[in-house]
């Protein structure tokens, strides 16, 4: 076969890369293109109920597999995503967004088609798009077509962003080059410059060298620019005490000895902040300092002796390093420090790190936001995936202690409510093609839950087994807490989440429960049954309306002060 | 009272103007702004469940009461309306997009906040806004904050399309004087120019002079630019046979001698196309020439005499009067007439116009299309608002036969599936504030339905009574026909309708209906109580997969051959 379509190049490339599962809805611009799906096997469309809930699906499927697509109709579907899209280029989620679009000749001859604003302008989406991602390009040639795609996906994979593709309707059926296809895209970074890299090397290990009160902080692009594996291979290289921020929980093994818990300034327990605050020298993994992050702006380090490590560039104190990217650089330090005498002599972690384990000593009452993140930790299982919405449930996993190979999913920097249950669902989609043992469970609360419910119908129309536990606590308990305790506003209306599944298929594949007391949870998180994913299940877990984790109340009274102006 | 906070300022000026309900969500940077809505007596919180329902129901709200506003939050609340307000400035929808932002000073400081790209930005949603509205502003000053404000919702009531404005979550709070309340703002149109006017007018005055074989075309801004009235007094002056298109149906009275159904091209009933066609004097009210309104851009006029009236232009053959708006000069050509005498003697109107009396012989049978629409003439009242779904329903409204003051909804340009039923919900809080007799009736399909069905919630949370017909045909029937009959891609999840009021309300204040057969439904439009809007009801109507208007067909074949470039 010497020529395929650019629609079938396109799925094919996205297939190489490890993408199985192409998020969207069709459109009357797009459906052409959708047919080729097919055409590459073991590829699969979601179909999801609306765009944003593809949208958060496809960031939560990068999430785990490293880059997704999605695909919507020109116009109205698009933009429909738009939050969804920006969420992830904040947060440094790779995705390709395709979009089908008018024909060439349509657009040259300023046909005044549906989806437009009847203006003739044909450019405006992809105007709006640049503001929310990497790079975005218009497709009008099929000879260039394939290398411009190569180039958006590369670009999307190795920066971990999104990028933008607008496909013509009729584009997509022309033909390119087969052979193209045997060539894999390139994925590996582009090197550092070497001088500068071995120049930042050898400062940062003059620096380790020296510290006698040195730590690692590790961070949200630790994650997302997967450097999990050198932060692992730089603790045992020196045995310094591991910190992460609320971002970056999951990016270090928790049962590793030299956990030392969640940095997040003024909200930090008093021993990890101690800790962490006297350091002599940090180690800083993927730092992204916005407020949620970092307890409101609230670091007080009481040194300068700070070595930041991006995936763009690195620092040290105030030098620096641009373009110096830390996945390789972290490969050289460690390299170079099989040579070199340490003289940080290991000391012992926060004895808060263990604190969770006195919820075992808790066996009845009503269920608190104290008591269900810490038993959490014994519920979950190696290589889950755990995934919590803005709001309680974000800020109260921070007091759960994660198995080792857990992957944590959180829209902490974004903070759109409602991410957290599509989000889910691209996550058991991700789960689903690692292996049908993998566990993606989800915590969100009911006010959240009501911007996406939709999301639930499209894990049922895939039969997947994510579990969903849903909060009930009378309404936004985030934003009572920061403004309008009482205000009606921050009400919502009373659904009956019992009847949810119900209404979304038809068969009794599927189970519901709604839990109060901590006796009915222990019973459930001990049953062997329900421990396995063999069903979706929907939770229901009733809650006090102002019960909330500390840190919540505390980030609250600084959200408050910092939004008055005061 | 001397000063008022800038907050309340806001609420009193939409107030003054018969914004009685502000639609939205909650969220961080808006909460304390919210506070204020209470202060201004009849003033309401719709408290919608998501942001894009939240514009379409603004958008519904606004095509009934004349504008409309929606408050959300800086980039997260913001982004996901987006779609909906690009529907309202395509279609001629005035209301203001109200979003709260962080405070001037984190700006200036450039704080890492949540909602945002962590890069310091914080302009770029402000300047996507740019694309999808007239007009955007960003307050930064108390002091000019209040005249900004009039300007913006001067601009947006007046030439109908959305405005938007950033909040900072501190300047709500501050104070502006109370006095420059008592001044109302104007909302008068800016007047033509006299000269330009006049020859304009002339120009018209001869044409209708000398016509013989004159009509009048009614489109989509005669009802957004309300010319309503004076397109009934042409008819008055004129005799001048009527016609609507898609989107002008609903803005002349149909139980008028005069009126002769609607025109759309190509795929207008025979008689119809055939008697317009034929015109020597095309009087083209409000014209919006997308593909969707015109039967894929298939005008087959004979004459070049047309006229064109538009909001901000207006047309005599080729000579285009820049900057003439159509209202004022209307007004005048009605004055002139009164003292001309026309060559023209009324003709009758093509019998299609009374075809759907047909309907009254079939008394049983499955439910057709065909049969649905036509009857759906004898259910609907005086004064109705009537909102239909892009796809069949938007198509097969078009064979329906509206009472006098039946206000039509639908969003035949922009066509965003999803759009209706929120946008009903918006039209019923417009309807409620109105009459509690008023009747708001959506006819949406069960494909459209899940992108949005949380709406359902909000029309409960504020004890409204629409009718929500939803049409079960399996799917994306509109998609199905333009391409991929049997494809997988245009299927859906099947939900089960009967159970969603239950899901989003728990009390029985409701009713839930299915029906397939003519009987049923029958029996369903003539019960008095069911005729009376006394509580939220959704009607399942049962309808073949692959059962469609004849003009939706005729419509997909067109728009395939659009797509595919042919």
């Amino acid at each position: 076969m010497a020529t395929i379509s650019l629609a079938t190049y396109i799925f094919t490339r996205l297939k190489q890369i490890g993408v199985d599962t192409v998020f969207g809805v069709p459109g009357d611009f797009n459906l052409a293109f959708l047919d080729h799906i097919d055409e590459v096997p073991n590829l699969r469309w979601a179909g999801n109920a609306n765009e944003l809930n593809a949208a958060y699906a496809a960031d939560g499927y990068s999430r785990i597999k490293g880059f997704a697509a999605i695909c919507t109709t020109f116009g109205v579907g698009e933009l429909s995503a738009t939050n969804g899209i920006a969420g992830a280029y904040a947060e440094h989620v790779g995705l390709i967004h395709i979009v089908g679009s008018p024909t060439i000749s349509a657009e040259h001859n300023k046909l005044l088609l549906h989806h437009t604003m009847a203006d003739g302008k044909f450019d405006i989406f992809n105007k709006i798009s640049r503001h929310i991602t990497l790079k975005t390009a218009a497709l009008d040639d099929i000879t260039t077509a394939p290398a411009i795609i190569d180039d958006l996906i590369r670009t999307g994979y190795i920066y971990k962003r999104p990028v933008y593709v607008e496909v013509p309707s009729n584009l997509g059926e022309e033909q390119v080059p087969a052979a193209r296809l045997n060539t894999p895209i390139d994925l590996s970074l582009p090197p550092n410059d070497p001088a500068a890299e071995k120049e930042f090397v050898q400062e940062v290990i003059d620096k380790i060298t020296k510290a006698t009160k040195p730590c690692i902080l590790v961070d949200a692009c630790a994650v997302r620019h997967d450097v999990k594996n050198f932060v692992a291979d730089l603790v045992n290289a020196t045995k310094y005490p591991v910190y992460v921020t609320p971002m970056g929980k999951s990016a270090f093994d928790e049962d590793n000895e030299r956990f030392c818990g969640v940095y997040v300034g003024a909200l930090s327990k008093p021993d990890v902040k101690e800790s962490l605050e006297n350091s002599d020298l940090i180690l800083s993994i993927g730092g992204l300092l916005s407020d949620y992050n970092t307890g409101a702006f609230t670091y007080q380090y009481h040194t300068t002796n700070v070595v930041e490590f991006h995936s763009d560039y690195c620092k040290v104190k105030s030098a620096v390093y641009q373009g110096i990217q830390m996945q390789a650089a972290l490969a050289k330090i460690i390299k170079a420090l099989s040579g070199v005498n340490l003289n940080y002599v290991p000391t012992p972690v926060p004895a808060s790190v263990s604190e969770y384990k006195q919820v075992q000593k808790v066996t009845s009452g009503k269920i608190t936001q104290e008591f269900l993140w810490r038993k959490l930790s014994y519920f979950l299982k190696a290589d889950d995936v755990i995934v919590s919405e803005t709001g309680t449930s974000s800020f109260g996993i921070l007091q759960c202690h994660y198995p080792a190979g857990v992957t944590a999913i959180s829209q902490v920097l974004w903070g759109s409510i409602g991410y957290a249950l599509p989000s889910s669902v691209g996550a058991a989609f991700a789960a689903d093609e690692i292996s049908k043992d993998k566990r993606v469970i989800l915590f969100t609360g009911e006010g959240s839950l009501q911007l996406t419910v939709q999301a639930i119908s499209d894990a049922f129309r895939r039969h997947l087994h994510p579990y969903f536990f849903v909060l009930n606590n009378k309404g936004y308990t985030i934003e009572k807490l920061i403004h309008g305790l009482h205000a009606e506003y921050n009400n919502i209306q009373t659904w009956d989440h019992q009847k949810l599944c119900g209404v979304f298929h038809d068969k009794d594949d599927y189970e519901n429960y709604k839990v109060s007391t901590v006796q009915e949870l222990n019973k459930l998180w001990s049953d062997p049954e329900f421990n396995k994913p063999t069903k979706l299940r929907l939770i229901e877990i009733m809650l006090d309306e102002f019960d909330a984790p500390k840190n919540l109340i505390g980030q609250a009274k600084l959200s408050e002060t910092i939004n008055s102006g005061n």
